[in-house]
């Protein structure tokens, strides 16, 4: 790829970008793992695999604006126009879309060129470890979404099987559980030199939590009845 | 103090409570925090205790919006006028507000009471650790702030001498340093046991990126010349 090329995409790549859980440094970091990992693969496009990562969350602010889109289709269409007008072939076109349509989901629509699969994994890796809890907090205080739930008596939920949105939860449902499918070996080992990170990390926020709202009831009524 | 004086300070505060790093478990953690931290101290005069926890950061919106308002002058002004219109003594009112204003610098009007000295404690306790990781990580995502911040040819900065808002620099401006002025020998040894779940984080998420920015332009120039 061509200096200007790299250019042309990452100017329109920065056009896209608003909020700071899937800020420009993001696509960054996914373009840079994604390099990382296809230094141990086989015949990679490093063409395609570039403006995939470039573009793959270009549609982010639209599924932002109306969560029932799904941004890798939007941002595949948005990605097959640009491409389509600035005058890319045909081919590179389709390998390029292709990538970012499938970089969501395992089960509906896999990722199934090397391309894919690599940018599938680094992409999945940004939500691994540290920088994973780091960018689930980010988005939890964009969407105005709460660390942990509550049970009607104030007994702190620890996520597991809460169906109230909040850190705790999306850790249980998401984080705690995205360590055992990567496609490619190196996404792998990357993944599981982060993991524990994310786990300590979520059992420390607990046991803090559990300490501060453990007899939290009994603790105040005692102040709260002396008086009455 | 009775369940009903609870039941109307615990609306106030509820009607003036906004965004989520500033939201209202952040008060009931406070307000807990602080009854085991009186546990250990003499002549606590409860009543004023739970009201100035309740009370202490009725002021944050108005911050929010004007940054050049202080939360703690505001909310002990906002509570000096609540407490007066609904029948508190003067004494019971100057108290509280006396916590409400101290609360948040140790230099200027720096608490002098135990209940202030409680109080500032408590709220501190909020910033240290996991929990501390977690409400800095849910602002820096309301106000927009980036994680952290990198040199013009893209190296990362790990937030020391940064001048940027970022995350990483805020640990290192203000998280890092927090765990050794505590006035309550009990907050002490909170934070204490939560300072390590904090430097964890920070050194975990450190690693990870320096990994990923490592070598990062060399690794992509070498894709972006072979084409020119």
């Amino acid at each position: 790829m061509t200096d200007s090329t790299y250019a042309l995409l990452e100017q329109y790549m920065l056009s896209c970008m608003t909020d700071s859980a899937h800020d420009k440094e993001h696509i960054y970091r996914v373009l840079y793992t994604a390099l990382d990992i296809a230094g141990t693969e086989q015949d990679v496009d490093y063409d395609v695999l570039i403006c995939a990562c470039l573009l793959h969350d270009i549609g982010r602010q639209e599924q932002f604006e109306d969560p029932s889109l799904n941004h890798a289709e939007v941002g595949a269409d948005k990605a097959f126009t640009f491409l389509s007008e600035h005058g890319f072939s045909e081919a590179f076109t389709h390998r390029v879309c292709d990538c970012i349509r499938s970089h969501r989901y395992r089960k509906r629509n896999p990722p199934s060129s090397i391309e894919a699969k690599i940018l599938f994994d680094a992409d999945k890796l940004d939500v691994c470890g540290a920088i994973g809890i780091a960018r689930t907090l980010l988005y939890k205080g964009i969407v105005g979404e709460p660390l942990y739930s509550l049970t009607p008596d104030r007994t702190l939920l620890d996520g597991t099987n809460d169906t109230e949105p909040s850190f705790f939860q999306e850790y249980k449902y998401k984080l705690e559980s995205i360590y055992d499918h990567f496609f490619t070996e190196r996404g792998a080992a990357l993944g599981k030199e982060r993991q524990d990170a994310a786990i300590n990390y979520y059992q420390n926020l607990l046991t803090e939590m559990r300490a501060v709202y453990e007899d939290n009831a009994a603790k105040l009524a005692a102040h709260l009845s002396r008086n009455d």
